[in-house]
């Protein structure tokens, strides 16, 4: 392995899965370290066996690790990153990644400290986070086959992009590298329109009529699976990539309205162009049925 | 077993969901009869033993079944089962049912000429479909804890209902009775909504950047599954609902423009508000997590 003590901070769905994975992949030849707010997550990993120090002092838990990674909401980042680098806790040459769904002004707030601490900082994102939260459903599984996109930008350290990147595939992600700017772009399309979608259609389904889906089948429940996430959460990281969402959602919104003009003329013709078009672009990404 | 001989009209992935379904459930004890307009799949379930009987002939395949259930698309059912009236090939007493996924206009066009022939048409639809066609993907499961509606009128005879009602729960459905309107009303929410939403998420997200969903996790994978849906079918079923889903995906479209506004203007507090409400009726239907 290329670290040998990793610390994650903050053991949530990702962070956790991140503890537990490392544990197994390195057969627990690697230390791995974890900070957290809450003492009761920390005991349950130290119980379990997958961390080897836990603790709620932040320059502790980052003493002497070469990889940091932070998995907590975006907006606690650098808060939480603060007193190691006041203790002059970060090792030299450490390097800091996270997890973040946004990437620009996550890689904006914290390169130029760590770089400054002496370390050095790459953004991540990977894509394998879910509906639920929390430690109860953290799984070694979770980045299997996941794809996790690594944001480096014109500064970054070639070598500590190289390790990173290697990081995420030894847990079993398949990666790509974008700017962090392209990376707000893609997940604007792919993350966050699917998300304030998935609760516009429930609210639209349902605030009138609350039990309607009880009668329904798979399709509701897969189309609307995301709306069950926390809200703090996805509040905080809509409002972070606010532009490139605002974007895409006026899109839809006009899209929307394409739609809306096809119904009420009986334009059967074009609605079958849009429903087949939506078919062939999503079947050449899922393949064909 | 309350009924001997069933015939079922084209074996798509509901029909011959439903072939299978009652030869195993009756343990071959019940005659299933199979129509369908091309010979291939008819082989197939007669080599696989599941048809007792099948033909390309309606009124034959009708001949002396105490239920008949058209499950091909809505507007080919008229025309289907026109054959078997005018060559009297309906059974005394025999009840008419079907699987269409709008019942206003189904029911209008086939209660009275059923009626009138000496039979009983209820019609019900099993939430039972998926974004997959054809007797390929057809399974005996399919109607295993699903939702299933009846939806009698005023004129229904209620012993058809009773038994209509008592065919689909024994074969593993959960059934609610409502009228066609509050039928149509109901699927407008759950279910042709969230279509015709899951299609512009595809268009929004991917019309300009078709390969973005590569990176993709499970929530675009999920919130979009419904979009590789057969367009024909679909089209249809929007057109045949249109005044219901028109109402919907207005309002749909009014809620987007709020949460546009949200996004403009910063507005932190009605982002969060909205996103746990969503949150909240979803939660309602599926469980807290």
């Amino acid at each position: 392995m290329l670290f040998s003590r990793i610390a994650i901070f903050s053991p949530g769905l990702l962070g956790g899965s991140l503890v537990r994975a490392i544990h197994r992949q390195s057969a627990g030849s690697v230390e791995v370290r974890v900070w957290g707010r809450r003492e009761e997550p920390l005991q349950c990993l130290r119980d379990e066996g997958a961390a080897t120090f836990a603790s709620t002092n932040a320059a502790e838990v980052a003493d002497g690790a070469d990889l940091i990674v932070l998995a907590m909401t975006i907006g606690a980042m650098r808060a939480t990153l603060e007193p190691v680098l006041a203790a002059g806790a970060l090792a030299p040459g450490a390097i800091v990644t996270d997890v973040g769904s946004v990437k620009g002004s996550v890689v904006a707030a914290l390169e130029a400290p760590v770089t400054a601490a002496g370390g050095y900082f790459v953004g991540s994102h990977p894509m394998a986070g879910s509906e639920q939260k929390g430690l109860d459903h953290a799984t070694a599984d979770l980045f299997t086959d996941a794809a996790c996109l690594i944001t480096p930008t014109t500064t970054s350290d070639p070598g500590a992009v190289d390790r990173v990147e290697d990081f995420w595939r030894w847990l079993g992600c398949r990666t790509a590298r974008m700017s962090p700017e392209r990376h707000d772009e893609t997940v604007s399309r792919i993350s966050h329109l699917p998300h304030v979608v998935a609760s516009l259609v429930v609210e639209a389904a349902l605030r009138e009529s609350p039990d309607a889906a009880i009668y329904a089948g798979g399709g509701f429940r897969d189309t609307t699976r995301v709306a069950s996430g926390p809200p703090e959460m996805w509040t905080e990281i809509l409002l972070e990539n606010r532009d490139a969402v605002l974007a895409r959602l006026e899109q839809f919104h006009a899209l929307t309205g394409e739609m809306l003009a096809f119904l009420r003329d009986r334009r059967e013709e074009d609605l079958h162009r849009f429903l087949s078009g939506a078919k062939e672009r999503r079947d050449h990404i899922y393949g064909r049925r």
